[in-house]
């Protein structure tokens, strides 16, 4: 959700009933902590910040965190070991975003309070294994014993409720909320989302880092490359810097990366994320109760 | 489920409270013959066969299956535009497998009675969209009025429950039973089924035709050949004739195609398929009585 998921979009989730994420993913610290400040203006109910573990200058994002009184925080993208103890020791609930079930006992080795297990069909960075929430989730249930939050794929309320079915206690949901007027993300990069169809988006980069995006000329480019045998360190090359930005935030379409799960095949309109929230929760409750009226 | 689901299975699967299924694309005519002949002879409950449209005597198979007296076809690989109204005619009612709305649209103006909704995490064949199961069910389910039925990633109750949830009103488990006394495939291929761990399985040969199985020399061979350029028709020599033969029922586990489904990840042991039956329901069962235990 970097470039999406600014103090706008958490906000009006948290003030929906939901718990809003902002993305540090894209934000220097500086940038985080005018976020933070704004979120904490738009809202008096919780929210939260997802911190990519791999970030070069963590510890001033941290300090951000810190002073800002954040009380949850959603980490992914790296060892949890390391940060945890020091989260939790400054009060903060720590939740930990996995793709398989190796991940899932490290990070419940490291003293997390929770796990996201993020399946294939998710948009942006994605596991190795390409396990989907419905093989992943019960996997993990089996493995921890933490409370489990269930990702990719969630982008309906029958979504959410299979989710419960196969073990989650909640849902993180993403790609839904880039389609809101409230994200971050550049307007033709919505409309996109909104666009995309069955087989647009695909995984891609496997051999640097799977990223899950929408084909365009710059996926096109990957393709080429591979095809002719790229290392990681020419796609690394190819990628370069503030691709994800170009096409997320700049609303390139063709030449940025533009990172959004299958889910986006059946967006089919920009709406409110307190709308979305509505919506999604209204079905969950339609679905629990068809489900209950089953003959068995 | 080629060269692991004949009458033992299918007959154990039907007399257990399922609908059993003999997946004739690995059997001529004669073998077909015989396999419906057994499995008439071992339950009087309904089963069904699976025949994919792409195969080349399908007259023959069609009159085989009609001499027998099946009541249900599941028709996959292929159009089912031309050979459902005969199938209609016999008073057969025809289910038609897909991966993607499109070919739900195509199959029900076809005039099939049901739907197969089959996802990425699937074992065999599968769709180019790779859309999930996740994903692919509720969109498929607002495309189509027919009966939906889940398929891929189905092996355990609570993702049977994730599918009613999604909008289904049935799943087909194939991989489940793969590893079960009565499937006809190898003793050595049951045993890389309960052995195979997440990551194990992998969506392959894209550019022929994209087949789930698990890595072992003959994939290693496959990604060689396509790191190096190969085209359709060089990857389709490679595989030759006979390559799933060798893997699933000869049991040649490093050159032979291994098809299975990401759900091999979590079985654990060979048991019977009456008991694969029995252990799923009541999960499916446990599943929804926890739904309907939850707060809200």
């Amino acid at each position: 959700m970097i470039w999406c998921s600014g103090w706008e979009l958490a906000s009006a989730v948290s003030n929906a009933g939901g718990l809003g994420i902002i993305g540090a993913g894209s934000m220097y610290p500086k940038i985080l902590e005018e976020q933070l400040f704004k979120c904490n203006q738009a809202t008096k109910k919780p929210f939260a910040v997802n911190l990519p573990l791999l970030y070069p200058d963590i510890e001033q994002h941290l300090e951000v965190i810190r002073a800002a009184g954040v009380k949850i925080v959603f980490t992914s993208a790296g060892n949890p070991g390391k940060l945890t103890p020091w989260l939790k020791d400054q009060g903060i609930t720590v939740v930990h975003v996995v793709s398989n079930v190796k991940f899932a006992l490290k990070a419940q080795a490291a003293g997390v309070d929770a796990v996201v297990a993020e399946g294939f069909e998710a948009g942006g960075h994605n596991g190795r294994e390409e396990t989907t929430t419905l093989c992943l989730l019960p996997m993990v249930r089996d493995a921890i014993d933490l409370p489990l939050i269930a990702a990719g794929g969630i982008g309906n309320g029958r979504a959410m409720c299979a989710a419960f079915a196969l073990g989650a206690e909640g849902v993180q949901i993403g790609s839904r909320f880039v389609a809101t007027p409230e994200s971050s993300a550049h307007q033709a990069f919505k409309q996109a989302v909104v666009d995309a169809q069955e087989g647009d988006t695909i995984l891609t980069l496997k051999k640097l880092t799977p990223v899950r995006l929408i084909k365009n000329a710059f996926y096109n480019a990957v393709q080429a490359a591979e095809l002719a045998g790229a290392n990681a360190d020419s796609l690394g090359e190819l990628l370069g810097r503030g691709r994800a930005k170009k096409g997320m935030f700049e609303g390139n379409l063709q030449d940025g990366e533009l990172e959004i799960g299958q889910v986006s095949a059946y967006i089919k309109e920009v709406m409110p994320a307190a709308a979305v929230v509505d919506e999604i929760w209204k079905e969950f409750l339609e679905t629990k109760k068809r489900l209950e009226q089953l003959p068995w």
